[in-house]
């Protein structure tokens, strides 16, 4: 399975140590470790490696270079991040446009995701270097802050990859034999505690089955339903124990304000 | 069109400011603005304001409660991040995967996303207060900053609202029969500066077809493509009125170290 390490983020001319340490644990979260700046600004490097949290080895095994030319020299496909409009930045796409084209392209050679200044992004010449743009997509306000805009040209990548597995519920989705044995279990208790008359009982049985239909209802979500209604079953039989007589029906209340939505 | 105004951001117990500010600007890049803040710790405002750029309304706006149900009482999904696995987490999902429902749930009411401390994330009893959990997939280390998980959530909903139009590109793509005159004229000028003989011309000119067709081409770029090829015959036009001759071809150069790979 291809992963994400044979793409080099690449920031240009980077002004904020703590964008770069941001950077860093997004490279780690998402499976990336191949980091170049080009020509930083002074960075605060004790802010890089706060940010950095536990990525800072994606940040010391750093590499640096006087131009992107330089940066980008050994990659096949050079990606840049462009928030401007312009002549020459038409050709942008969204991130989960090219990410299948970037994946396939990492598969066989390494790649580059180019990002520019905080202030002013890539200049002509840079765009010029890149063979492709990409455009992250916004409601309003265009600009995002550098470290936000890898993570999710990382995270559209990774999702792309196809290495991420959806973590599997451990308990299988009841069985409709399951399901019918607590429905059944549950129209007995809600009989035995009184809370409906048996010529109701079909009918509040299918608003019963609609409540734990709608959404998944596994094995174990069945189990503790059953759980409930052989309580409510024993707390009917030693009613009728004490009392001689089944639980009758509790008399109407005014709604609380909560209920009545207040 | 469905935007993300009825999308209440919540932050549950949040350290440090700078985490707040950067939350604020992702909100305003995806079209969000209801932020609410839950038990907050002694927050610096300065550095919040500082990374919220312009996105201070959002921060000003903000609202304050002391406890997690109330801070979405009024929301009909509840929607929590988290990092970690357990018993009662198990049954989450990517933000991708449940983007469009709670994207159709914001259509009908407001939806809350909560996202947990810095350090420890949200614990049991907030876990239970949520309808929904998502977890964002990571490739090996699972811990996300806080803005960038929010930045990520709001990015896939904001993605699943179709609000997002790409940019057109304002050049329309070139018709068959620009992209064939474009052809005739790189055949006719590489045919006269020597480029190429008339007995290896059409095989020449199927790989120049090749190349010029690997991607897209606007009329812009086979507008520019005519330019080099008239150009180029006018070259090769006088060059034949000085010298009477037409261009011969160039003599066979070594390679140079940079395309030999070196």
């Amino acid at each position: 399975m291809i992963g994400l390490d044979t793409v080099r983020v690449v920031l240009v001319g980077t002004l904020y140590g703590g964008n770069v340490g941001s950077v860093c644990r997004a490279m780690a979260n998402m499976g990336c470790c191949d980091l170049a700046l080009v020509a930083p600004q002074n960075l605060d490097m004790d802010e890089a490696r706060m940010m950095a949290c536990h990525a800072t080895d994606i940040l010391d095994s750093r590499s640096v270079f006087d131009t992107l030319a330089d940066a980008v020299q050994d990659c096949s496909l050079v990606v840049g991040s462009t928030a401007r409009e312009g002549l020459y930045r038409q050709h942008v796409q969204s991130p989960r446009e090219w990410a299948p084209r970037i994946v396939e392209a990492a598969g066989a050679g390494r790649v580059a995701l180019v990002f520019g200044r905080e202030d002013n992004g890539l200049n002509n010449e840079e765009i010029g270097l890149c063979s492709h743009l990409v455009r992250i997509p916004t409601a309003g306000y265009r600009s995002l802050n550098l470290a936000q805009s890898v993570m999710i040209c990382l995270y559209e990548l990774f999702v792309a990859t196809g290495r991420y597995e959806p973590p599997a519920e451990k308990s299988i989705e009841a069985p409709s034999g399951v399901r019918e044995r607590m429905f059944t279990m549950w129209r007995e208790s809600l009989l035995a505690v009184g809370f409906m008359q048996a010529d109701k009982a079909d009918h509040m049985m299918l608003g019963v089955r609609r409540i734990f239909s709608r959404g998944r209802l596994t094995e174990d979500d069945a189990r503790i339903l059953m759980g409930v209604a052989r309580q409510m079953n024993w707390l009917a039989g030693e009613w009728r124990t004490l009392t001689g007589e089944p639980p009758g029906r509790m008399p109407a209340v005014p709604a609380t304000p909560n209920e009545s939505g207040d």
